[in-house]
Order: structure tokens, then C-alpha cells, then sequence
């Protein structure tokens, strides 16, 4: 582990990079309650800008938010077969209600006449909770199309945690729709993938593969299961986000049907989608470096910073009186500006710190540069910087600056997607490509039984990530049974 | 119980009317989980501008939003001595991670096998788990203050619920601030309170009484508890906010200490503060009316809505036409509009459900309006309607409205507050006055003993709801035990 703000190197190892970068960038931390994360104030501002660029997204297509509870009545995870069968038993489980003093001493014990008559389960998912209250809400084919999302804390006990990758509790959003046909339905989770897509491309400068999952792969009570899916630096694939047709499923588990244009009862059709908090982890393995966080400035809660340069006090007056008369002029323009005028620290610490945090534009100013009208401007994706003019209208050179290192993030990961993406025709080459330092995506021949994919599971930890949505058709034989394939589909280790 | 859309009027009882119309106005409706409520779409929609407009004032005030987690161990609950003895003990506790399919049939049971060392408390209130986190975050006098805030959910498992007013859970914010001084922190402190108090008045139009709660009413753990405290129709009073001064209790128990600029160890000094959900019952105790919502035009989702009035097709194409065009104008002015041309309902239930619903204002255009030049422009404060020229710039017409609608409602539940005020100066007044219809606030001498203010709740149901910030000194004398007092304090029956 580096020590003071050193981050180790992505090469020396890989994992205690993006550990140390999460803690030391502000981003989130490890809390006293196992698995569970505190997300610091840094890391919660990005993902509040998530959150209302997709809230915004969300309500563009037609979605309203609500709020359901926290709790699922043990029953209900049963009622639906493949729900319960597939879904992670790893829960939350609340069977008291009340606390009492400790009569042996201090302090509180749980209080054994408080045991509730049936457990209650931290969601982990809200569909079994969602549809039972659905059916109250859907009588006829009128109060359809129900298109309803929820931003919520959910719970699943993961043995393994990683900050924002894989923790008990995480944030996220996950939509509920009902549908009185079918083909609605499925537009609708068709039409949510490419939200997610779109989101991740342009937002967060993430380009992602969309795809259809395997079935082995699905939601438990999903039909189909869609995805998003990229590529790390270090060559494994990360699921940033699923999308899920539902068919009648939740509708018939809790009996919601409505009566159709003919007064005819029909089930509903359903579906869900969701992202969560581990989009931060896609956001810093996607785009950081050895110096720490990089964020790309449609994103960016700050996209400027400006540090002032001084010895004395009067410099200090000049040198902050332009930095803010600057910063003004960009915020005026809508972009998202900090003047650091913090006392306390020092011009390198300041550089540091800024650098750590990702803001993508340093402004920096001292005396010598505006006795020369110059400033200097340091770029955070390229670690380059130049000494430029002060220029009569700021706006002008830095909002073009932010549109070009927007694209120029969004098409560094992109070449690195594409450098790592390889055909594969056999077995051999298959292995061989696993142990490469970045594997990357592996675009190979399948034989589409959930026995093969298992197998190669077991042999190599890789998985099938997805069938591209745009798969060309090729006729093939699967690399490890020789079966015949129509289709290569995308294989890679995977967080 | 009132059927269809109509309520049960607040004269024939209040309690019904009030559940009636949080389930018909679309806001809340109890779940399958006790005393857990699910908050819909409208009532979210309501919720969701409250955060903002509160986020932003978080915001201007110098204050970042954080996330903890969701669980406290039941240790945590034990460190802070008053907190423990004061804090309600009914909470929802976590004692397994793991379900297992149940071996005798169907279904899911939890794993006897899955217990948990110590139990998780869900978070009634996040003081513990958070100053145990600020202990790491505080080093130096240069770290403070930190000035935080969370948006949650949290927990109580309250016996007897009532949706938004008192659920087992709810929606809220909480803020937790360390600062170096008893003099910052105790302006922190008063600070918020008037956050919350500027936010009621000229957001919710909800006039409060600032002020500080008596010893007995406080916060466990806090020195002070300064509260808002608004006046409801019923003559009941609702503690709307709550802001405290904690001293260094929590850094002490927690063992948070900072080097001040001396170099010297000393203790943190912290505030918490927050509003919930109740704020949502708070609205509507204070606006509404036997017809349902009324929404003050500040926070309003939607401040107009355009109820077009139509047979024929030609006549449904001209009449959309001009209700697309005028709300088209009133948007680009920054005005929340909706023009409801849903074919399925008619304009009677749509004037219903706007009603109900409460948005400020509603414009009807039918064929002979637009023959005649006219729009029919109706209030839902005043329940008024004026037919009025289609006019040449919608914005200079509606703009005025709504800010005149904000002040008349601000006004008529001040005005409801102040003739529900009275001086009390004996006890016999007091309980005749307990007796009334609109109970309201009263104000009387009290002797400052916990005992007295025991006895007059135990002998009324009356409590003191706080001693204003801006209270007048006056001798008197207890109207129950005739001892000396030096000012009035606030009397009610409260929610």
C-alpha cells in the first residue's frame, strides 16, 4: 500500500489502486458495518449528478418515481417459482421489533417478547413488494401503461464486498412498468437498455456493449434480460446496468390482471431495470489513472478549479480578484467552477488534491502570470498543461476545451475496448487470450447450451457477458464442443 | 366513510377526512407491511420539490450531502448514556443474513444457521454510526467544520401509525455538523432552525413558531432542541422540524477530538438537525379543504393545469391548439403546466381530480371561449372561478395569480393561527379552552419544573410545544401550582 496521497500503480496492483483511490479521492470507505459502505461527501456529489441526469431521462420518457417500503413480508419472496429459485438467499432479516435496557448492566439487548410473528426481509429487490401493490392500482386497461420508478437503498449480503462494485447495502433506481400487451413490454425494456446506454456513453464517457443475457444469466423471473457492458482497463468486463422483460410472470405470482378493450381479464405484462452505486466503480476503472480519479465534465460536480498563486497579502488581493472575476464569467455560461482560496494549504497540495478528485480543468494564477496576462491550464485526462493568454471572454476557450476532452476520454476508452476485443476460433486460443495481462472482450463461437457455457465457467472463471443486440449472424462450431453455432456471442472475466 | 371521490367533510371527522384525502389525492396509502406506507406517484412528485428547494438551501449554506449506512450495530446504541436511556427502543432489529429454501415444501425459511454475531439495528436516527465515522474524519482544528447532511430512510416502529404523520418508516434528512466551537455549533444550530422555519413559511406557505423545547421534550443526547411548530386546522398543533445543540455528548461517547490551533486536544462540538416526511401532513392540515389537496403555487408539481372542453373533432383540434400555445408560453416562462388532453376521461372528472389533487389553478377552454375570446380561469384556494379575455400575454395574467395565491394562503393559515392563539390565566381557562373545538396555542405561565409539565399533560393531553425564540418577559405566576414564572410558555394538544 502507497503511502500519505502516492497512490500504488495500476500495474504494480491493480486492486489496491482502486482501493486506495476510492478512500483517497473521497470517493467512499469502508464502515464499521461489514460490507456496508460510507459513501464520503465527494463520491455522493458525483452520484447525485447520476441520479439527476437520469431522473431527468427517466421523466423525458414518460416515468414517474414513488416510494415503497423498505420491508418484504418473508412470504412474498415465494410466491413467484423462478424468483425464488434464482434469487440470492444472502438477506437481511428483521425478527424483533423492540430493544430494552439490559437488566444484567448498561447498554441495550434485544427485547425476546418483541419477535415479530413473520420476518421481515430488507429488499433486495422490490418486485415481490411492487407487484402485490400493483394490483390494487390496475383494474382496466385505463390505469395502463404504469410506468413508475424508485430511487431506494437495497440490501444483499454479499460475502465478498468491494466499495461501490459489490457491497450489502448499495443506492440505486429500479423501474417497474406494467404493460396491457406484451409488445409494449418489451419495447419498453428495450427502450430503457438504450437509455442506460445512452446515459453511459454520453454522461459518464463509457462505452458499452448492448446485449441480451443468456438464459442462465437472467433476472430471476425475467424473460429476457438486457444489458450494458464494458470493459476496464484492466481487461474484465463490468455489467454497468440490466434491463428486463418480465412477461406475465409478478402478474400472474400476485394475480394482477385487467380487464382489456373487450372487458376481457388479461394478466399484465412487466418489466424492470436498474443501475446502482456501482456505476462509481465503472466511472474510476474506466477512465482514472495513476494520479487518481479522472472525471469526464459533463459529469463533474466541479469542472474548473481555479488556484490562486501568492506570497504576500497583496498579491494574494490581485491574484484572487481575477481567478474571481473569471470564474464568474464561467459561471454565468453554466459550468461548474471552485475558486480555492483555502488559506491553509499550499498551491502543491492543492494541485495535488484536485488532481486526486479528477476536476478536469486546472486554472492556475500568480502575480508573474498577470503581470504577463497569462494563466496556466492543466488538463486532468492528459496530465498536460499550457500557459495561454488570458483571454478577453474565458468562455470561449474553456467550454470548447470541456466538449473535446469529453470526446477525447469517451474515445480513449473506446480504442482500448476495441484494442481488446479479440475473435477467437478455438479452444487454445481461448485460454491463451484469459491469461493475458488485460484478457478483454473474447468474441467466440457457442454452442447455446447452458451446459457449455457452465463449463467453460468452471474451466476459465470467464462467463458470457452478452449477445450483442446487432450480432452478426456467422455460422461457426463451438470452440469447446465442436457443436455447430449461428452466432459468436462475448465472453470475459468479469467483476 | 365518504364514497367515489368524495370526501367525508373535516367538520364530520377530521381524522377520516384526513385519511381519505392522502389516499384519493394520490399521495399515500398504507402497504402490506405494518405501519410502512407506500408514497405515490403525486405524493412523491410533492415530496421530491420539497428536497430540492431544502437541498439547495443545505446548499447555500455551506453544507454536502454524505450517505451512512443503513444499519447501526445494536453496540453503537449503547455509547452515548442519554441517548440510550431517551431514544424510543422500538426498532426494527437484524439478527440473520441468509434464507434457505424450506426442506418441508414450498417457500423460504431463515437459516438457523445465519445468525449474526451482533445484531444490526435498522437506523431510527444516524448520530451513533455517523460520530463513530467523523472520529476518523477529525484530526485538526483545519478538518472542521464539517458540515454534512443525509437524505434517508429510517426506522421506528411506531405502534400507532398515520401515514406521513407517524409510520414505522419514513423519509427524511438528517444533519449532522462538527465544528470547534460552542459559539459555531450553537449558531449551526439556530441557523438551521431558520432553514426550516423560512422553508415552511415561504415555501410550504405553513406559518411556524420558532422555538426551543422545554428539558423534557429534547432530543436524547441533546443540550437544546429548537423546533418549528405550526398550528393545523384542527387546532392541533405539528412539530414540522426540529435543529440540536449537542454539545460535545456524541464527540465525548465516541471519543472525537480535534488539535486545535494551540496544538491542544479538545472535544468536537456537534448539531443535528432534520424534517421528514411529516412535512407532507403539515401541508395538508394546514391548506386543505373538504374538496381535497390545495398546494400552495411555490410547490406545486404542477401550478396549471389546461382542461380543454370539446365534442367534436374540429372543435377538440382548435380548442388543444390554443391551450397547447398558452401553455407553451406559460412554460417558457418557467410556469409547471398540463394540458390534460386525455380523450378517456371527461372535463367534470377531470375538474374532480384536479381538485382533488390540488393544483392552483385551472384554465377551461371550450368552443364558444374560443368564439368569445374568453378562458375560464378557476382558484382552488378560494374555490373561485372568473371567465376572463383570452389574453394577449398569458404569463403577465397567471404570474401575478400565483404569487397572490402563495401570500393569501400563507396569510388565511396565519390569520386561523392567531385567532387560535390565546392568553390562558388560570386553570380553570385552561382546560375550558382544551375543550374547544380548535383548541389551538396557549399561551401561559409555567413554573419551569419537569414535574409541572408532567402533571399538566398527564391532567390534559396538553403539552408545552416550546418556549418562542422571541418571547416576551413577563412575571406570572403557574396557572396550576401558583409558583413564580418569569414568561409564557406554548401550550397545545399536538400530532
Amino acid at each position: 500500500m502507497a503511502k500519505g496521497n502516492q497512490l500504488t500503480s495500476r500495474s504494480e496492483n491493480y486492486a489496491d489502486w482502486y482501493n486506495e483511490l476510492v478512500r483517497k479521492a473521497d470517493l467512499a470507505e469502508n464502515s464499521e458495518v461489514r460490507g456496508c459502505m460510507v459513501i464520503k461527501p465527494w463520491g455522493y456529489a458525483i452520484w447525485e449528478r447520476m441520479q439527476q441526469t437520469l431522473d431527468g431521462m427517466f421523466k423525458d420518457t414518460g416515468h414517474v418515481n414513488a416510494y415503497f417500503p423498505l420491508f418484504i413480508p418473508k412470504s412474498f419472496l415465494s410466491k413467484e417459482a423462478d424468483h425464488v429459485e434464482g434469487f440470492a438467499k444472502e438477506c437481511a432479516v428483521v425478527t424483533h421489533y423492540r430493544l430494552k435496557n439490559d437488566p444484567d448492566g448498561k447498554g441495550v439487548v434485544v427485547d425476546p417478547d418483541a419477535k415479530l410473528e413473520e420476518e421481515l426481509i430488507v429488499r433486495p429487490t422490490s418486485e415481490t413488494i411492487i407487484w402485490s401493490t400493483y394490483k390494487n392500482w390496475i383494474q382496466s386497461y385505463r390505469d395502463l401503461p404504469l410506468l413508475i420508478n424508485q430511487w431506494a437503498n437495497v440490501v444483499r449480503w454479499e460475502l465478498r464486498t468491494r466499495m461501490f462494485l459489490r457491497t450489502a447495502e448499495f443506492l440505486w433506481q429500479e423501474g417497474h412498468t406494467a404493460h396491457a400487451t406484451e409488445k409494449e413490454a418489451r419495447e419498453e425494456a428495450m427502450q430503457m437498455l438504450h437509455v442506460y446506454g445512452d446515459f453511459a456513453e454520453n454522461t459518464l464517457g463509457i462505452p458499452v456493449i448492448r446485449g441480451v443475457k443468456t438464459e442462465s444469466e437472467r433476472f430471476a423471473g425475467a424473460l429476457d434480460t438486457y444489458t450494458i457492458e464494458a470493459l476496464m482497463q484492466d481487461g474484465k468486463a463490468l455489467q454497468c446496468g440490466t434491463s428486463h422483460f418480465l412477461g406475465q410472470n409478478f402478474a400472474k405470482a400476485f394475480d394482477v390482471t385487467f380487464a382489456n378493450k373487450d372487458n376481457k381479464q388479461e394478466h399484465v405484462w412487466a418489466t424492470s431495470w436498474g443501475v446502482s452505486t456501482r456505476l462509481m466503480g465503472a466511472l474510476i476503472m474506466t477512465h482514472s489513472d495513476d494520479s487518481g480519479l479522472i472525471l469526464p465534465p459533463v459529469l463533474a460536480t466541479i469542472q474548473v478549479v481555479f488556484v490562486p498563486i501568492y506570497r504576500k497579502d497583496e498579491e494574494r488581493q490581485m491574484v484572487l480578484e481575477k481567478c474571481d472575476e473569471l470564474a464568474k464569467a464561467l459561471k454565468s455560461a453554466g459550468i461548474r467552477v471552485k475558486v480555492d482560496d483555502d488559506d491553509t494549504k499550499k498551491p502543491g497540495w492543492k494541485f495535488n488534491e484536485w488532481e486526486l478528485k479528477g476536476v478536469p480543468v486546472r486554472i492556475a494564477i500568480g502575480p508573474r502570470d498577470l503581470a504577463n496576462g497569462k494563466m496556466e491550464v492543466a488538463y486532468r485526462h492528459s496530465q498536460s498543461k499550457e500557459v495561454v493568454d488570458l483571454p478577453e471572454n474565458i468562455v470561449d476557450v474553456i467550454q470548447p476545451k470541456l466538449n473535446e476532452i469529453q470526446k477525447a476520454m469517451y474515445a480513449k476508452a473506446l480504442k482500448h475496448r476495441q484494442d481488446n476485443t479479440h475473435k477467437i476460433d478455438s479452444w487454445e486460443q481461448f485460454q491463451e487470450a484469459l491469461k493475458a495481462n488485460v484478457p478483454g472482450f473474447l468474441s467466440a463461437h457457442w454452442d447455446g447450451t447452458p451446459d457449455t457455457e457452465a463449463k467453460i465457467q468452471e474451466l476459465t472463471k470467464a462467463t458470457i457477458r452478452c449477445i450483442p443486440l446487432d450480432n452478426e449472424q456467422e455460422d461457426g462450431v463451438d470452440m469447446l464442443t465442436g457443436k455447430p453455432s449461428k452466432q459468436r456471442v462475448l465472453f470475459a472475466k468479469a467483476y
